[in-house]
């Protein structure tokens, strides 16, 4: 059973039906103290004259200002002194003719002054005060509202309350304020396969972790509302609107998430169109062409895209928007960037396409629009989220995007920066260590010749790759380092491997690197030679060895299936088989390289890599067999 | 005992005497859930491969490739059913050749299989599946490791944890995160006039509320530290000496803030000379002379000036910028906005002046620069907190900004928005209504004379003002309303005021309006009639009444103080005395105006304003006298 969404809505029939929705936004009091971020309710007016009385503005004498007519520095005013009036107290004392009153600032002037007449243009003679300057009346002082004003408009509805409007309100006394209440957003996560962060892990059994809950949950707390984690369901339909009846009598929203399986998003489908009611499903958008929206016992719901790059969209999209409206939260301000497209990218499929894209300087100017290229790691990949800075939208009309083209990228988040280096190329663990190095890096292990062939196309700062030291274009070589590699075999080395002959002439499971590996070129390489020394050909060897065409991507998955006892020996780096505490069989040592794009060279995050890579840290010793 | 300060360092001295201080910067670990804004402390590597299997991309059947060698629509490949796979659940079953498996998406590809083909391709027929497609080894697999690959640089130190990264570490299990640790600020609040906002407020002994305490620590917080606030300490050395020990002990960073009062800042200038090391004494900045830098008990001591804007803007410049470095925070990107001077401003101090600063948006253009005008509201008005948006650097050879001059405004916060709309003039409690129908309006009651200068001038969008449907400049009149002005009296009228002569000829107690008030001129135009009409002059009149000359700024403190039994009777609206319950005796009415600059006509708050008083709910009734 199927459902097949036909009839896909335009983008803007999803925003109306959810603009539709009531989102809750109530009203609630909170402590002043609490209350940064929140959202005023209802507009304040001041209730109290700020100060509540006629207020010393600093140090010195009350007195009255007639007293001191004509006075100056050759001819003082002298004043009895009356007595003292100190900040926070009551005064105990009129100021009459001839008199003054010592005052500190902020205290309250006393009965029969009018002015204040600041320590300094004063001197005490025995026990009386001599004022060497003329006042008026009201000089040095605050009068009673002349800072807040009894029933001045202090704030208005719809405030966002950051440090100063704390301030307005903490002179006004205020201890709680009513503020816009944060909608709460039950989120759902469907899939018998999921498992919350932290729980243990059954891979043989399919389990994956739940990645959408917290990504959404962060994503609703963002824009202003309060995320419910709901237990994850399974297919079944009983089940399933029990937790939804529930989660939607609890909150003012509910999205579901979480599963990419048909069935429980048909399960899901189903009880919105028994039990509430189905305002919209499928989109013309891509991602997104499975989102449903309706209402369910009186509370909001939206179903989002199993994938999280196609969740986290369509939440940003559609979903966050609307929270914020609840929850009386502005549009953040940057939540969008303007760039140029460093590829043309082609799209006709007649539907909105909302594409990941990365964002990268384009170079040593600041001001430069950044350069913006389609992120495009297949469906389902949770890395998209993090090598993805943004969307861009490109309407069913437009078909095509040229390199150059001016784009808006709409962050994933207010709160992404654009990465500040960009490289691609080999993965090597001294590279990750001379990444922390620099500010906000991006890098992508797709391989060296992939790193290579992309910065020859102009997009990524730089390439990092092993083999040679000239990339056959325009490159600027910023250091290289070597690392030792091998087999890596299990503790102690149990099978005695010695090396490549091993490998070739006994029966043991070895695993590969994938082929984009600049290792497994490595590998290749060097039993080419060996074949060479034995008079036969590379391919005989390599048939001869039990895994050799198949491959993994990580630079540490041949280990770890030893580590797991899954193999007897992997391809790998000595500093692989230390830091995973195996047995390393040593082979040979390679050079690895960074190649700068010559535009791009002295652009700051570039050299910091280069300063990284110069200050040698890195560099693996060349040892011994130590298995 | 007062210390002079002299040998003012320059702000560089400043900035580097802070950056010489600790501030904590440790780690911690929080649950991911919590984690979002918060920064990684180290590098996170992933220690598993994403998936772990090999997992379907779609609904549908494992099988072998080569089984499906050359199938199409015509010729389908028929395959028996060897069992079914579900997401998160372990294969049960080994595909041999000839035979497929039906597989969920997310589920793991069973031993045997290498491929899988989409449900919508296939066919059930008589319990075996006809696969109408040929399939490549890998198709519709999404390998073990293929997104997240163990070993690989997940994320960097120092990287912002946003919905994506959240999404990407959940993906690896992480339930908990090393981020870097908030440092913790302890605020103390000096000066025994101060209450905390919400405690009860004795105005006859000069008590105010503490407005620094709150305001400080919400920038803390928006800077990414712990705002611990501690109790007021009065001016006794060792009350403040045991204050601030307990605070550096138990905090890495004490901000001292709050009093003005010199003695305060003595005794506090005394226990960190004495009790600790005083880096710093005074800044050749305006505000911040009074600023103190030094150490105590291993923690960081800044402190900030007394009055609430030149405590925030001395917060804002030289210690919320330590605060992100020790959190790990980045510099916030909207904290500075670009605009021009909308009056010139001179000032030759030679020293750094932070000026506040208003922003009002110059014209109907989107995209035009915001216009800057100074507020200067004279020391400690709190109200400056609201009606200054940020601060522009004078710098101490500048001297002379000229209208027109670009500027750049560092704002309060990075969250401030600069208002829509900026109104000046007469205070009115309808207006207060009035202005809740505009996003983000900012109006000062300074009465409409000055309201119109302003306007003519060509600050403010729009002035208000009674008295004149003539401003006698260019203007466009946006709207009017009518208020019933008179006397406002104790509930029941005890007096039994009957009108203006009453107020003449009785020995009534008279609370008056300030000069700038339009009501003022109201009813010293009404009182100038009355003399007519006795043929006599306004002055007799006016010297009669106790009270006429003296006057409140604020529209409903003469009603307030005859609510306190302060006055028999004050100079008020109808408003005003109805939502106060008193009695009112009514003299006239007189109609308010909103002008607008012709320029500014045409900006969409001003047209809300417009339509607000068009829509006409705030016209008062008219009736007679109810007190």
């Amino acid at each position: 059973m199927r459902k097949e969404f036909r009839d896909l809505a335009p983008a803007e029939e999803a925003h109306d039906a959810i603009a539709s929705l009531d989102l809750g936004g109530g009203v609630e009091r909170v402590p002043l103290r609490e209350a940064r971020g929140r959202v005023l309710a209802e507009r304040v007016d001041a209730d109290l004259d700020v100060p509540g009385f006629d207020r010393a503005s600093v140090d010195g004498y009350a007195l009255k200002a007639r007293d001191t007519f004509g006075a100056d520095e050759a001819d003082p005013a002298v004043l009895d002194l009356a007595g003292v009036v100190h900040a926070g107290t009551e005064p105990d004392l009129v100021v009459g003719e001839g008199e003054c009153a010592e005052i500190s600032t902020g205290a309250v002037v006393p009965e029969g002054a009018d002015a204040v007449v600041m320590v300094e243009r004063t001197t005490e003679r025995d026990g009386r005060i001599e004022v060497r300057t003329g006042v008026a009346p009201g000089d040095r002082v605050m009068f009673a509202g002349a800072d807040v004003a009894a029933g001045e408009r202090a704030l208005g509805p719809g405030t966002r309350l950051t440090p100063r409007e704390i301030g307005l309100l903490s002179a006004l006394g205020a201890d709680s304020v009513p503020v816009r209440a944060r909608p709460t957003v039950g989120i759902i996560s469907t899939g018998d396969e999921l498992v919350r962060p932290g729980g243990a892990l059954n891979s043989d059994a399919g389990q994956i972790y739940d990645v959408n809950s917290y990504t959404v949950a962060t994503g609703v707390e963002e824009a202003g509302g309060e995320a419910v984690l709901y237990d994850h369901a399974g297919d079944d339909y009983d089940e399933m609107e029990r937790l939804l009846v529930r989660a939607a009598e609890e909150c003012d929203l509910v999205l579901s998430s979480g599963s990419t399986s048909a069935s429980a998003v048909d399960v899901i489908y189903r009880v919105i169109e028994e039990q509430g009611e189905l305002l919209l499903h499928g989109v013309a958008v891509k991602p997104g062409k499975p989102m449903l929206v309706g209402r369910l016992e009186g509370s909001a719901y939206v179903g989002l895209p199993g994938y999280p790059v196609s969740a986290l969209t369509i939440f940003r999209t559609f979903v966050a928007p609307a929270v914020r409206r609840a929850a009386g939260v502005p549009e953040p301000r940057t939540a969008t960037v303007a760039g140029r497209m460093a590829t043309s990218e082609r799209y006709a499929e007649g539907r909105l396409r909302l594409m990941p894209v990365g964002l990268v300087e384009g170079g040593p100017e600041e001001g430069d629009d950044p350069l913006v290229y389609p992120v495009d790691k297949g469906s389902g990949a949770t890395t998209s989220l993090v090598e993805a800075d943004g969307i861009v939208e490109m309407h069913p009309d437009t078909g095509y995007l040229d390199a150059g083209d001016a784009v808006d990228v709409r962050l994933f988040s207010p709160d992404v920066r654009a990465p500040t280096l960009f490289a691609v190329g080999e993965d090597d663990p001294a590279l990750s260590r001379l990444l922390d190095g620099v500010d906000r890096p991006r890098f992508l292990a797709l391989g060296g010749r992939e790193g290579l062939r992309r910065l020859r196309n102009g997009v990524p700062d730089v390439a990092v790759a092993t083999g040679t030291d000239d990339p056959g274009f325009d490159a600027v070589e910023l250091g290289a380092w070597t690392r030792e590699w091998g087999l890596v075999v299990p503790n102690g080395n149990p099978e005695g491997v010695e090396g490549l002959a091993s490998l070739v002439d006994r029966d043991l499971r070895f695993v590969n690197r994938a082929s984009a590996s600049g290792l497994r070129t490595t590998l290749t390489d060097a039993l080419a030679a060996l074949a060479e020394e034995r008079g036969t050909n590379r391919h005989d060897l390599v048939s001869a060895i039990d895994g050799f065409e198949a491959g993994v991507r990580a630079h540490e998955s041949p280990a770890r299936k030893v580590l797991a006892g899954r193999a007897d020996t992997g391809l790998g780096l000595r500093a692989t088989a230390d830091r995973l505490d195996l047995g390393f069989v040593p082979v040979g040592t390679e050079t690895v390289r960074a190649f700068a794009a010559p535009a791009r060279a002295e652009k700051p995050s570039v050299r910091a890599l280069a300063d990284a890579i110069a200050e040698g840290s890195p560099f693996e010793t060349l040892s011994g067999y130590d298995g």
